[in-house]
């Protein structure tokens, strides 16, 4: 299964694909969405235009998208909502299911613990996804968000049908997770 | 030329379509999109489709967008921010230029004043579109947005080439209009 993951911006927007084999994870490309400076309407085009793109050019099975913080500026917190209604535009006018995550969801999967600092993702998503390099901050939040779709409980629906197995071996799912 | 307006919101997204036939203005449509009580990225869904419809049903050659207010509560912010980049996803992913407008330059163009009440913005929209009732709020804001762009600088480019011309009949383009 491809998963798309999203972290919108207005003026970047990082985005990860992976591929979950069985249990491991596989990394599959990332990048940077960058829009002009130009009036709303034209970067929000660029944005529902490049999303479109790169879901045409990867053909995930679903997306997530990182929820957005409300900023202390109103006014910026208003140029982001729109920015992430076009991100989100740009998969569900795909056809894409999209879940949708916190920042703190997304450190607790990939992490383990929701106070992580943004070079502590970078870290466990260039070990988990076994890169050569350091992802940048956008592409890291992006596959951050990725992972996170992959451990949860959306994903593991099919675990829940196997509960009765796995408690035989003393695990469980809490959290979107395998606990012993 | 055709220009369809829009009134964004998250529950209720208001549009109207009209026409300028030379300095008069005609009817073409109006209506409320509506969102069902689903997560935000299918409500998404539904305002970039049927704004995408509405573009596709009655071909506007322009469109033009109210500017939404920075609400008290900031999580409103962040979901109206999201529904307006909705619906500006379904006007520049038809290709379409959009023009933007703050509720008090709609209030200016269509009553003549920024203070206007919303009944009174029905009320004109009414007349100056010879309307046999009076159209609902959504759909009365939307045509105030249409109408406020048909009397535009933009949508009145041209008359700038014709200054010399208008200058010796003592008229003159101020805020968009044409003044004696």
């Amino acid at each position: 299964m491809k998963i798309l993951g999203i972290d919108p911006g207005l003026r970047t927007t990082g985005f990860g694909v992976i591929e979950r084999q069985g249990s491991k994870l596989a990394y599959i490309a990332s990048g940077t969405i960058k829009t002009p400076d130009a009036d709303l309407p034209q970067r929000l085009k660029v944005i529902l235009g490049s999303v479109s793109e790169v879901v045409a050019t990867y053909r995930p099975d679903c997306a997530a998208i990182e929820k957005v913080f409300v900023n202390v500026n109103p006014q910026s917190t208003l140029l982001l909502g729109q920015a992430r209604g076009a991100a989100i535009c740009g998969l569900v006018g795909a056809g894409l299911l999209v879940a949708e995550y916190t920042a703190l969801q997304v450190k607790q999967a990939v992490v383990g613990h929701g106070k992580a600092q943004k070079s502590q993702v970078q870290d466990m998503v260039q070990r988990l996804l076994q890169l050569s390099g350091l992802p940048g901050t956008d592409a890291a939040d992006a596959l951050g968000v990725a992972i996170c779709h992959a451990h949860s409980g959306d994903t593991l629906a099919t675990l829940g049908t196997l509960a009765p197995e796995l408690a035989k071996k003393g695990l469980r799912v809490r959290g979107g997770r395998l606990v012993g």
